[in-house]
């Protein structure tokens, strides 16, 4: 099935806005097993919305148009669709229904005729509830060609598309696809493709790679005729992934972090963890109370980024930063203990670096990062070497704290 | 002179990378008065590149092409421009000069055919030099018709729009556009358009706003023949803007922010501050030291999410815990006060509240924030209401404790 995209709206021509509705279409149709071809963007403009629509299903199977659903006489999207295929334009009581409730509910109970609008579409087109807004779209087929009609906004297209469009679609290529997400931090994109080099070779299910800040995410995709047998094809693809990355592999959401599964595993194993940060100053506590309830495991956090508040609060001694310097591994560890002491937790995480762009000097250059940890057992730091620019050395910093303190869990587990 | 943008690259047909450099293009082609009537996507696949490239070439005066520059097979752009001009293609010694000269300096000194591909244009091309890579674009004119080949990584793509297309696209329309920014806080996007309302009837210089995380930024771009015509169009401008919205204009770079602005001023003035933060955790703190220097005006931070922490760190006291509460104005203010006289801050500022999903009463709703300020004539606290999720709620706190100093320092300068 070749499929094209059409979006209309003058706002994407301008560059006020990045069309994401296309990335996400394709993408999801990708999956699907389905050829996008062309994507073609068009403004509100009844000529070229027409000229552009005639051309893309001359030569596609499918042509999906997002945008010009809306309320106003700029929007005529289902209107052309319907001129293009010969069909009149049909009240749908069904949309009008939830279209004036959802108006009542905005507390707008009296209905424009623009309003109305909404609720008309090209006669014996299959529609598309809008859970998200008050413009439903529809799917119009004709001759063997579909034309799906979603709406412009990415969380009202996105819903639509998930929950309505790509059932229809997999009913018509008997394919549906099941994906699963596994979230790996401590080895880099190239080394995990290095590792599973093989894996990438088969073609169902299959398996791609994605960066994130010094994570990578697997996707793992099964096609299959019935989601009931996506198990079968993706159980084994797993378990392999995770022998040949161990440890490394930390999550399974797809928008799961470093810091919420450290913040999950120390809720589930009842402990505690307070901070003591230098160059990050505070970005790693911040990070872990991203999670609701974080409250059970982290009661507080130093931030020490002047030597003096190091001696201060934590108990660094003179000695350490004279001898050894603020950059280093007894200071790091001196932090963490300062810290776990301060209010008895089971554990305590520690940074202090040199986050650049000044203050580098050829033993310690910028981008040299400390990291302490501190655990019932004992203190250990470890040193980093981060390259990139002052946040990005920050940022790096964090994610390799957390994933020491998810080790030492792991370990203890 | 209308315009059509031809994007080529299978990664856009398969959702793999959104197409930012189309509404990059646009955007910037609008503010030259070019219009865009079509945007169009095709893959590495010559017949498409080709039939899409005529296409665009016989409805617009001008067609800009991204993508399609590498050094492999798939990447045919600029031959299919040179076959439909029925131009050869010719060897560029300035590009493969600088084309060595970049290889050399990534140790692969040895070229093959495929590197040498990217120094050949379509005869008689502008060529347009690639200072972030190794591809060079190219412009091709006949017939009154003009097509702008870029790269597609949107780095190099952006670097040799703005120093080479821009320019020569002036050249054509004999239009230039200067832009400046002013940064605005405090003032919300609704609030802002309608104080300014009437700026925005102005054809030239024109006014827009955009709206980032509680703030806003005003655009004032003037269309002139030559630079040193804007000044004369945008300083009374940006006088009566500044002179609408007071001290709620904060900064003048398009990507300066409130937490620069604020760390900026603080160093201006040779003044520190200090920070306790409960539910934002080390997020005011981070955003602080996001500018280098930042120690020149930031010893230490605490974060105080545990009640027990509050009282032992800062000295907040039992008597208001148990009588306000940790989210109150007493709790904040004492929260402030011991930050500060822990290391004889010039200033503090604490953050207090309830970033939810959990916590709210009836009284508190999730979304009540206290911010507590000190200085050396007194301290204060606000609370502040903000509606959204948890991460929202942090960082809109964050922004309104940067904006409570920012107001103190501009009060004493």
């Amino acid at each position: 099935m070749v499929c094209e995209i059409l979006s209309i709206g003058t706002e994407l021509l301008m560059g006020q806005i990045a069309n994401t509705d296309a990335q996400y279409i394709s993408r999801h149709l990708a999956e699907l097993g389905i050829m996008v071809y062309r994507q073609t963007t068009v403004g509100d403009n009844p000529a070229r919305v027409k000229e552009a629509l005639s051309t893309a299903v001359s030569r596609s199977d499918l042509v999906i148009t997002t945008g010009g659903l809306g309320p106003t006489e700029d929007d005529l999207t289902k209107e052309v669709v319907a001129e293009h295929f010969g069909l009149p334009m049909e009240l749908d009581q069904k949309s009008l229904d939830a279209l004036q409730a959802r108006m009542a509910a905005y507390g707008q109970p009296n209905m424009t005729s623009n309003n109305l609008k909404q609720a008309y579409f090209p006669k014996g087109a299959i529609i598309m509830e809008n859970l998200r807004g008050t413009a439903p779209g529809c799917i119009v087929e004709q001759g063997g060609k579909a034309v799906a009609v979603l709406p412009g906004p990415p969380r009202e297209m996105q819903d639509m598309f998930m929950r309505q469009l790509a059932p229809y679609l997999s009913g018509k290529t008997g394919i549906e696809i099941v994906s699963r997400y596994l979230r790996v931090f401590g080895v880099g994109e190239s080394k995990a493709e290095t590792i599973l080099l093989d894996l990438f070779h088969s073609d169902n299910p299959t398996l791609a790679l994605y960066c994130g800040a010094g994570e990578v995410q697997a996707r793992l995709s099964a096609r299959v005729e019935r989601k009931e047998d996506a198990k079968r094809l993706l159980d084994p693809l797993e378990k392999e992934i995770r022998a040949r990355l161990g440890s490394a592999v930390y999550g399974e959401d797809e928008d799961d972090t470093l810091a919420k599964a450290v913040m999950r595993d120390l809720i589930r194993a009842k402990k505690t963890v307070a901070t003591a940060e230098s160059c990050t100053a505070g970005m790693l506590a911040s990070r872990l109370v991203d999670m609701p309830g974080a409250s059970q495991s982290f009661q507080q956090g130093f931030i020490t980024y002047a030597n003096e508040a190091k001696k201060r609060l934590l108990g660094v001694s003179e000695e350490i930063l004279s001898s050894f310097g603020a950059v280093s591994e007894p200071c790091a560890i001196a932090m963490a203990e300062g810290a776990a002491r301060s209010c008895g937790a089971d554990y305590a995480l520690s940074i202090t670096g040199i986050a650049g762009p000044g203050g580098g000097t050829e033993e310690k250059p910028v981008g040299t990062v400390y990291v302490g940890l501190y655990t019932k057992k004992g203190t250990t730091a470890q040193r980093f070497h981060i390259l990139g620019d002052r946040s990005w050395i920050r940022e790096i910093s964090c994610q390799n704290a957390l994933n020491m303190l998810r080790l030492a869990l792991l370990e203890e587990k």
